[in-house]
């Protein structure tokens, strides 16, 4: 397939959308952004990228560095780790606090801020010091993209717990019921670290191999996990990856795929490639508006789809 | 792939399973099944069929049965029809009011009881008897499963109304918000007529050719739907199949699929085969315990997944 | 007190709020009403009434039939009632199904339209027919309001009919649970029926004077209800006779009162009085906007409260 | 009457009552307390007292204490105060998070945890330092209790603290929508300064007379509110006092009152007295079970009550 017109194509289509959506405005970091922005990388198993659009442009991943921390707190406990979050699409807003206090604590899933927050407090059992905790992370996220150069925006960090209130309320609710184990401030500030990590779509995409080849990296041969838990990585993704839109983006995309309000997607399609995308303005689930779109393009262009 | 002894290997595996789980009970006919049967029937794109167990006995297909109704309600209406109802996950038990109520009327996905339920009313939009609409339901699975005996338990049908109050709850509450055209109890009694059809597991994996096809029946070159369409279904299928469990089926099984509180569950393998199984003891979801089982033994013994 | 002037006072001082608010518009029989009305009635214990405005007006008294039904099912079954109702203010819209599905189908209390309808079931297990189940509270109101004239707008119950799936919706919920005896079509229409019923405000104030008195009419002499069980609606209609309003009702006004959608509104003052107020147009809450406002003037005008 | 004889009684009869119920058990400090204690506490507007059982036995006042405060930020604030909180009764736990989230930061009355740790933090808009805020409310209830000595116990204030972590998450939802100004974990530790208030029921009763005399100590003619605000309190004791429970409370006592999970509850007759129980057992609703039918005796032979 000739995927670099097939990007060309999908940029050219995307542009009248330019304009539509809104970029996430709940700190002066993110709201500030340019939002007639975009970039698309797809990385195959050798290793080939295509790109098209400002893919060497750092972005804040957010929501999309939860893929990551599961990843890494599956490595840590397996299956024990569903004990303390579930893996059912939540079927409400990202942050509520609903649906946490009526199941006593214990989050629908590792993507909602709920259960991410719990992923990073397991984490942190291992390296109960903030510092730490984030450099663990940050140095897994840099060996699955193969790239050292990755790090936090520290003003985003900073800013986000300036105005976390709504993730500490999170934080306190499930400490109530037990399911929180480190100090609430210095968990919600590893998880804010986290969210801050700034990538571009090559990265992204780059770190999705293992995704889709199963848990092994296809260019090294490294093992991250087993193939059951990169299947079952997959499988949340794609029931629970884009919060109260995951239905919607299935039904349209057709592929596992996480978001952040940084704009920017990562997609697996399973044996074949991974893909990211990034345009800053979002839709009104708080997911990609261009970026969406660019996917849906993607999947009907291409015909890869895993239905 | 010997697919005759990786059937036989699992209804071996399943067998200390027989005994656990709970037979549906609110109505007579259901509770008075023998909960220690099981059958599975995966059906190949050339027609060729493997069972095991008692794959030729009928039993009331139910939810599976919403399926069917969404695919004939997408040919009549297309695109339209999500102006009635959603896409997306429930995170709520399949009968629940709440979500219905604060999101005025309009059912979360087509495989809740509600949205079934506007399903049969736009069917009853065209045939606004009930005998005639059920008849063009009825009609439509004979195609798509091969076999013209397929037909309801007409006890099963009338016990269902006599125990419906939760489903006439659910009618009544999305006529007051104008999404039900049609009389209730019709709209109601068509509901529970086409949940009263009969099928074994043979016929049902038959009938799931279509969407493991794009839309086009492999056998006969029959095409239903459109690949869009189908693949769409099948996304459906996968976050929404099983209610509030439908998370932990994606993430165990790995595959679209559709459960029924008679204890069957249907799915796709796309590109390859349909499949159905049966067991009628039920786990705390809803959904047949051993059928669920087997399913996940199927995938992880033949490494089909779509992830 | 110089009641005539206090109520003419009242009734200039009320002016400048005519044409705020809005009257009820979901069935046609009261959408067409004329708004800019006014009536106000206060009732003594020797009988004495004081009257400003449209006292002899009828009008639709929806809700306050409510209290009627409750205190006559209390004469039926006592204590016993309360195995079917609470006696809880709801914290949510009248009509809300909600909490009805969490707390298994037994309403908040006798005043959300959930309550009311289980209170007609109540009466209609000693007259399952509709017919004279409606007798049975008619007669029971012209007995406690001295007017053998009192009956229904049978134009107003059958379009509440025809609009009334809501509450359709509310009597199957509580059938599924079990809390609905006779038949749902029959119960629903009694209850549109005493909904129907009109009254005037000298009918209305005049019929409160059993409940300013301990259960015991103080003209007649008539013991309708025990002290007890007459303090305790009094209780009710304090803590729940406004809906979502309750509290703002008792903050306000400071007297057990009870509203309805017509635009009445009925208060108590024990040992003293009986007060009956009407003005169509409602506020957000679905009480008289006018009828709360006048109400509020008399008790501070004339230092009447229970507080 | 003979109220010495009328509390003996009392004593007597709730005597069959002790053992059952359970103290509160979230911290040790108040876990370890004798459950079979009782004592209750009438106080006359001329000073007279009347008691029976431990009334001089000191106990935690808890939630009674948001009551003063409640007063207290009324006097600084008046009718402004309701732009932060409601007088709605909530329907929900008194520590719930769901309605505070659905209705946007707003606490739906000032008993409920999340509406009296606004309360707290509309005070420290005066006093942001967390010590001379508790002193401020610490001396007014001195004032009004006519009792130099009333002080925290600081083992009690410590405790709630280290186990406060889902009031923690009600300030931090309520900060994240706006409704908190200051530091929140001052406020929350002032909130659970006055929570650890100690009083005895004579202390307590005699602290009633200013709301049974609309807002005018009685004894010393001190002004604290006015007239309107006073009845008003009583209102919304009657509507929310006693959390989940102020309905049964309002149907079964008939008086304004306010529970604390201590044990204490205190009530108001309007122009007669103020009332102070105390048995640290508490119901399912988390109200003194002993005390609670006490004030219920006392109204029943007293034949006292607002209905």
């Amino acid at each position: 397939m000739d995927y670099n017109a097939i990007l060309q194509e999908i940029a050219e289509e995307v542009k009248p959308l330019m304009g539509q959506g809104k970029v996430a405005d709940y700190i002066p970091a993110l709201a500030n952004i340019n939002p007639n922005q975009f970039a698309m990388t797809i990385t195959l198993f050798d290793g080939t990228q295509y790109s098209v659009g400002s893919a060497d442009t750092l972005f804040s991943i957010q929501s999309i560095s939860k893929l990551y921390t599961f990843t890494l707190a599956l490595k840590h406990y397996g299956y024990e780790l569903y004990k303390r979050i579930g893996r059912e699409p939540s079927g409400n807003p990202f942050n509520s606090l609903v649906q946490l206090e009526y199941e006593h604590g214990i989050p629908r899933n590792p993507f909602i801020n709920a259960g991410a927050i719990v992923v990073t407090d397991a984490l942190m059992d291992h390296h109960p010091q903030s510092d730490i905790a984030y450099n663990e992370i940050r140095d897994f996220i840099r060996l699955i993209a193969d790239e050292t150069t990755i790090d936090r925006d520290e003003i985003v960090a900073r800013s986000e717990m300036e105005h976390g209130y709504r993730n500490l309320a999170l934080a306190n609710l499930m400490k109530s019921f037990g399911n929180i184990n480190n100090d609430i401030l210095d968990v919600v500030q590893t998880y804010f670290n986290h969210c801050a990590i700034e990538m571009n779509t090559k990265m992204l995409s780059r770190s999705m191999l293992y995704l889709a080849n199963h848990g092994t990296d296809p260019i090294n041969g490294e093992v991250y996990i087993t193939p059951q838990q990169a299947k079952r990585i997959n499988a949340v993704m794609l029931t629970c990856g884009h919060y109260d839109a995951s239905g919607d983006f299935a039904f349209h995309v057709g592929l596992p795929g996480k978001s952040g309000v940084g704009g920017g997607i990562v997609a697996v399609i399973p044996k074949q490639m991974g893909i990211a995308v990034w345009s800053p303005a979002l839709n009104g689930q708080g997911n990609s508006l261009v970026g969406t779109h660019a996917l849906e393009l993607f999947t009907t262009k291409t015909g890869l789809s895993i239905f």
